[in-house]
């Protein structure tokens, strides 16, 4: 906002995403396509109580996102993050009314197309249309500042982008590669979702293999896109890492439908498709699904899941590289908690890849290697290293095992737990050094043993926090990955790091 | 069963809880509690999909426990081997039809007061009504035997029991002490679930201290009944552990019932009491309810349930000691990831104790200690050890967090990983000794490098599982804690632990 202009503060929530946005508000994902589609509004502020992966489209076009739930790592903080979008998260005093479509604050009402204001920097909610500035990679002044900066780093820096358009932010902002392509980003595309979601409704191989066979020639383009966008810098893609009913209906949402049908319509002809749609999402329902069928155990209980995207990444590997180009890419398989996964999955896309060089006659460099997010694969690194090539900390999850807090719950409690000091911070907004951090080293020391030129990175949020990237410059990652947008921080950070080694400066440790 | 009796097997489960149940099936808790009461059956097999603590009433009285659903670690299996109760879980060729009060099983329809026999040993349902025996842990020949097995031990037993029936069977198999007392299984029972629900609904610390008052003699009550029990062998107790949200109804039944009413009677008062429920249930609701507002978390930030809880605890002792008793209760406190929740929980209950004392004009032995249930509390427990007198290892929670798998959830994809290799056992029935043993391994010698004759004992579900126990026989703990049932098969493991160890024998490791 411009100096000195005078500004009504509605409420304080989480910095979530840092920016500043201005806008009119909505609260769907539909009726923010929609008012931006038609032009009707300029600039759209979602508010939502808080955002699922249903709300993508809706968050690709908004401005900004306010939510009254949720934390440093809810699904809107991590998807704006990785947008450069702003974001004011768990902003508890606003009652956002999804019912009524109204956002209630400090005694005053907002409805739909009022004007509001996010700095993502502070938190803060603000009322009315205040004036921003676009952040500026290109400034001279930046530019010249950064090339005192990026001589003196050890640590290389790269990007979380999921999409060509992320990649090249990416690069503006000085990554040398990408750390993390989430595909599953992808599959909630419009277009997708809908075999995405008969692949997962079939109930054996040959159907989902049919669904599949629908899903590889878009997510091929798509890597085809991310590899022209990075050139011969490395792009480290993870195999799908959700629970799949994140991409079915919800199931209490299905239930009242059905019951509602059931007094009101009992002949619908959608109860006949409701009901067994519903089935499906109970066989998949978790109590904790954080901690259940997702990551390489997809992976490993449908081993046709990672076929395809093995082999989409390497035929656009091959495509890129026939055209001219160099890719380097990167196979992540995420949620590893022993050597006989890490064996399983990576003999599949070694086969995989070893077919598709045989069809195209030709061959690409690649890469297979694995998130360390669990602490069990922090304990047994030395024989995960023996397959994985290279190691990425995914210490988002490693935080939530090693402390045993959900990163979408930690906000019942971690008001008391700042208050009384017997949580300094967030643990996922800065990393835990004694606990998790104890993980990370002892992972490091046990994979390059075994391995001892081991690759190895972080790819968790705290990769753009400057007291983490100064303990991982200290443990001598190889790299850290964050949102683009987080680069310039983590580029200083680094730096900073190694001028502090350097002078004999002693850094903090938690 | 008999010798040569011919038998019919319908399906086989998960042998979940050893022990053999021949009766008539009833489909609801409440069903199992009316045919038991009444006299009309003589042995109650309750039968049900999976069951849930508002379960507890109808298992209590039921002879044996039939699911469909769930793992060796389900709450059916869980509660049944602390009951001693037979239990089949998991028979995924039964359908349970809880609408129709129906089990179908090959080709077959069973109604309410049909006869089938568990054999939960093997996991065997059976139709109709088999000859069983009673187990006689008086058995001369039995008695004689461990006569010859209990010298040779260095590992002591202790048994996991939740009221003064569970210590006394402890007792009769052995038990030298309680390693586990649940707390909360109390506060299910008929007359306290309400003010359980009183406390939770209570949106202030005055409404909630007065719920709690209410229920303060009762747990007194509890307590003093198992101290009584036990005599002057040690009781370990532990606090509060599961999320509020369980003592309430569940949010999906909620959110359709309340649909209904309003499709159907849209002004049935009924709606004015279940919405605000609603909202609260909703407020409680967590994605990972495992990794969210439970253990310590809930008496750091309601310490009012801590102090009741350390009260009934320390009052009891001091009432039983009155009577010329010698009660040694253990305080354990569960969840705890850093020394700083240690010393809030610990504070809390040395305080109380010291006003007890001091009402009282008396005074009793007693230690609060920590479960070792999460991997930030084996890396860190050097420091927690300072403030905690004992450990005892919860390997089931532990066991979740290291290797990010919810026990809940695990047979989503456990027979596929059982198939392939990738585990040669369910983890949680026998503890992984290269993962989750390494840090208890890692703590034990982190907790008694602080302090030098830490006690520490393990009340995992694995206490009682013969090759976790000579694991723990190995690294040095000082006792194992199982159900009542188990600990013939505990005392047994431990003695050839140590003999295998004195002729120098090389267990297996995993």
């Amino acid at each position: 906002m411009e100096k000195g202009e005078k500004i009504e503060v509605l409420a304080t929530g989480l910095p979530a995403s840092p920016g500043a946005a201005v806008g009119q508000i909505v609260f769907t994902a539909e009726e923010a396509v929609k008012q931006h589609n038609s032009g009707a509004y300029k600039s759209v502020i979602l508010v939502r109580g808080e955002t699922t992966p249903e709300d993508i489209a809706g968050m690709e076009v908004a401005d900004g996102i306010l939510t009254s739930r949720g934390g440093m790592t809810s699904h809107a903080a991590v998807v704006t993050r990785g947008m450069g979008k702003c974001c004011v998260a768990g902003a508890g005093d606003c009652v956002v009314d999804e019912a009524n479509k109204e956002l209630r604050v400090k005694g005053k009402t907002f409805k739909q197309g009022d004007y509001i204001s996010l700095d993502g920097t502070t938190g803060r909610v603000i009322a009315g249309r205040l004036k921003t500035l676009d952040a500026q990679p290109n400034d001279p002044d930046l530019v010249k500042f950064m090339s005192w900066v990026d001589p003196v780093r050890r640590l290389h820096v790269r990007a979380n982008a999921d999409i060509p358009r992320d990649a090249k932010n990416a690069i503006a902002f000085g990554a040398e590669g990408i750390g993390l392509c989430r595909t599953e980003h992808m599959f909630f595309a419009e277009d997708r979702i809908e075999h995405m979601r008969t692949m997962i409704l079939a109930d054996n191989e040959k159907d989902r293999r049919a669904a599949l066979k629908k899903l590889l020639p878009m997510q091929r383009a798509d890597f085809v896109g991310l590899f022209k966008a990075m050139g011969s810098l490395p792009v480290t893609i993870r195999t799908i890492d959700p629970p799949l009913h994140e991409f079915l209906p919800k199931r209490e949402d299905l239930l009242v439908e059905i019951q509602h049908l059931e007094d009101t319509k009992p002949r619908s002809p959608k109860l006949k498709e409701l009901r067994p749609l519903l089935a499906r999402v109970e066989e998949l329902h978790e109590q904790n699904p954080m901690l259940g069928l997702r990551g390489c155990r997809l992976g490993i209980t449908f081993p046709e899941i990672t076929e395809m995207q093995a082999r989409a990444i390497v035929e656009a590997a091959v495509a890129v590289k026939a055209k001219g180009g160099n890719p380097h890419p990167e196979i992540m398989i995420p949620l590893i908690g022993s050597i006989e996964e890490m064996r399983n999955q990576a003999a599949i896309v070694r086969r995989v890849a070893d077919e598709v060089f045989a069809e195209k006659k030709t061959k690409v460099d690649y890469m297979v290697g694995t998130m360390i997010e669990l602490p069990r694969a922090a304990l047994t690194a030395d024989q995960i290293a023996e397959e994985a090539e290279f190691f990425s900390f995914g210490t988002n999850d490693l935080t939530q095992t090693t402390y045993g807090i959900s990163r979408d719950d930690i906000n019942n409690f971690l008001p008391a737990y700042l208050k009384l000091g017997i949580f300094k911070h967030d643990p996922f907004s800065t990393l835990d050094q004694a606990g998790v951090g104890q993980l990370v080293k002892m992972a490091v020391a046990k994979g390059r043993n075994t391995r001892a030129k081991l690759k190895v990175g972080i790819c968790g949020e705290h990769g753009g926090d400057p007291e983490s990237v100064k303990f991982c410059h200290k443990i001598d990652l190889n790299y850290v990955s964050c949102s683009p947008f987080r680069l310039l921080t983590a580029r200083l950070a680094a730096a900073q790091a190694a001028l502090e080694e350097k002078l004999g400066v002693q850094g903090s440790s938690k």
